[in-house]
């Protein structure tokens, strides 16, 4: 039993309750403070930041399997990453005990505990990891289903690997930008149906898409599969991502070898990465899978979370933001554990930092989709605003917030948001 | 006038004039000498190596922009590549005057000498750069015709973007492999089209394709695109690329979003970084370009380097390696300025020691084809052996190099060899 997840514990620290950080989460990220001139590893608790830093310093996890090897005074959280999930759940126990309501070990420790525990505001937040390689998948039934439908009709709406393989292709590791980030409306090589020639402007069908990611914890050597039984011991945590995408770039460019340009000019993710331990409670099973994947695919139950997700669009002229999707990671047909044995199946290594993401997240009702191009139907739906605008895509100045969390009874374990906002193209080259 | 390119330069480190590392060409590369306990850059001339981490701490360098930095005592060239062209070609000056035969300073002082010239075969030489993220583009237009002709029929070889736009996909940097790396045979999900399901087997149709890279110095900014005309700038140097691909597994999988595990189980680059400086003597002009590109890609000429290619195979009951192919980097359609402006016009950021590959050489004739897949004809047209061996794609044992070089009167300007020999698969996971 874990005691780290237990409902009934409470911080002195405290926390709302839709916080997404309670005691139960104890989410990473990296930070720098304010007055601060380094960058190193914190825990996120209600409206604070917990610096690991110091208290590594103070000797708080010398007892742990990492003993007096420096993992937190660090500018990304690859190095603790790389230590697996004995030490991971070390340092959660520790730092579980340390923050309960009932320890005054910290609490009551005025020097330690304001040099410990800092206000979010005053500090400023980092790319959480140093990312090698950056996957994507392409993992929801119902979005593959619905982009098939849009671009090559209802009869063959899925491709016919799509039941036996979780789809993925390389992205872009340079461009995954932490939230709050602008996005410049990039240019590029679009050619309309009715034109003879492309043409070189600015992406005019700019577009989100509601994604997760999982960090690698131990990679693996080159050559040697993970056996998707093993899978989550190299997982470490979850964070939010939105996969911009300009669908017009996208079009023109992506036969025979995939996306490029139209993907890798930004992709957007959450600051506080969330660990498959505080994750546990909120188990659930996934679709069933039929045809049966191969055995090297085959987990029973299909398992995977029950993460609610939300979508919200502001405009420069709105005064509020909307909410424009509510979807559920759960709706997913292909889960971690897949898609991670599906990557190493034919040897391929993975190292410590590298970010696989899940594709965009759609579910069966309209409600639920997870991009623009979906939501409003390739433009023949557009999505209308109280303030009597109207979206097919993306405007300049609109802001995409995502959100995330697992609903438990009385709290919240959540992922934060993601969010990013629309500048206009750059003055020709 | 560049001299250290003069064809009449000598060294008085002795070199065939078959060797493809005379005084001219000076490539950079990483090292540890066998003796030695760690790993720095190096320089080849002949068949000897060039510590420059002992002439940087000797001050040899401290004239250089470079003043007081230490670039050489690295395991990697990624500091000095950062640098720029500036930089670089004062660095190269001072090595090619201090290798001149008529310079006695280094020659003749017996202790420096004996510590710096390191004779190769006591090196273990090692992946030359680390890097951030690896891109694969599409750029023969003979092997996109060939592939689309086998794939799709005459009429459709060519996809409508191709002459538009150099076509290329993300590739995986965590599996690029130094040369002399040997390669598993992957496992994978192979569909035969006669079958109803996929099933899980090792690769059957094992392929190699010849290709060459190139390494990022300096990078740009995200949203920052780099113009055609300053695209050389930010590019360092060159290597051999073998993109080995398992074209079973990339069959089935590749639709819609490109190849993944078909390609992401090893790429292997030779060691030695051949720098524009050093090729510049061999500039020429590739194909014309037909439709006109659009601006942003337009440079006139279409300049290219004249770098001849070719393939070997010997299989392991073979006594001899046998030619299988004979190209040209100039037969590319897009060029090395064009990739990077393409990479580049919707903002993505290029980092320093990123690669970006030319995707495979073929040439007009067959005999001058980049792939096992085009060489027998999707294995229509088997390669026959003087031992009577056939091959229509790669067997366990065989051992495969490519080996690239510029002649020049009496001297040649070369790339090493990129080899690797293929294992068989391991035992079922």
């Amino acid at each position: 039993m874990d005691t780290t997840t237990n409902p009934h514990l409470r911080s002195f620290i405290e926390v709302n309750a839709d916080s997404h950080f309670p005691i139960q989460n104890l989410p990473y990220g990296c930070f720098r403070p304010k007055s601060g001139d380094f960058t190193r590893v914190g825990v996120r608790i209600g409206d604070w930041v917990v610096d690991l830093s110091v208290l590594e310093k103070e000797g708080f996890f010398e007892k742990t399997g990492l003993g007096d090897h420096r993992v937190f005074h660090q500018p990304t959280l690859n190095s603790f990453m790389a230590n697996g999930r004995v030490i991971w759940r070390e340092v959660r126990e520790i730092l579980s005990n340390l923050l309960r309501h009932d320890n005054p070990k910290l609490r009551d420790n005025n020097d330690l505990r304001s040099e410990v525990i800092i206000p979010v505001n005053d500090v400023e937040l980092q790319l959480p990891v140093e990312i090698g390689d950056y996957t994507d998948f392409y993992s929801s039934r119902e979005h593959a289903t619905n982009v098939g439908i849009m671009f090559r009709g209802k009869e063959n709406a899925l491709m016919p690997n799509w039941l036996h393989l979780p789809v993925a292709y390389h992205g872009r590791a340079s461009s995954v930008v932490l939230s709050g980030t602008d996005i410049r409306r990039p240019w590029g090589q679009i050619k309309n149906d009715d034109a003879q020639f492309p043409e070189y402007t600015p992406c005019r069908l700019l577009d989100f898409e509601l994604e997760m990611g999982f960090f690698i914890g131990p990679g693996n050597p080159l050559g040697t599969p993970i056996p998707v039984s093993k899978a989550t011991e190299h997982i470490f945590g979850m964070v939010l991502v939105n996969d911009w995408s300009a669908r017009d770039i996208q079009k023109w460019e992506y036969q025979p070898l995939g996306p490029f340009l139209g993907k890798n000019f930004a992709t957007s993710v959450s600051p506080w990465v969330v660990t498959l331990e505080a994750l546990s409670p909120f188990k659930c099973t996934g679709p069933v899978q039929e045809p049966r994947p191969l055995p090297y695919l085959n987990i029973t139950p299909n398992q995977t979370y029950d993460i609610q997700l939300e979508i919200f669009l502001q405009g420069q002229n709105m005064s509020d933001r909307h909410r424009l999707s509510h979807s559920n990671f759960r709706y997913l047909y292909w889960n971690i554990q897949q898609q991670l044995a599906h990557h190493t199946v034919n040897g391929c290594n993975l190292r410590t930092g590298d970010l696989l993401a899940s594709g965009t997240i759609s579910g069966a009702e309209a409600e639920a989709f997870g991009s623009m191009l979906e939501l409003a139907w390739k433009g023949t739906k557009p999505l209308r605003f109280p303030n009597g605008e109207e979206r097919r895509f993306l405007h300049d100045g609109d802001s995409v917030t995502m959100t995330g969390w697992c609903q438990g009874p009385g709290y919240r374990v959540g992922f934060g948001e993601v969010s990013g906002k629309i500048l206009p193209a750059s003055k020709l080259l």
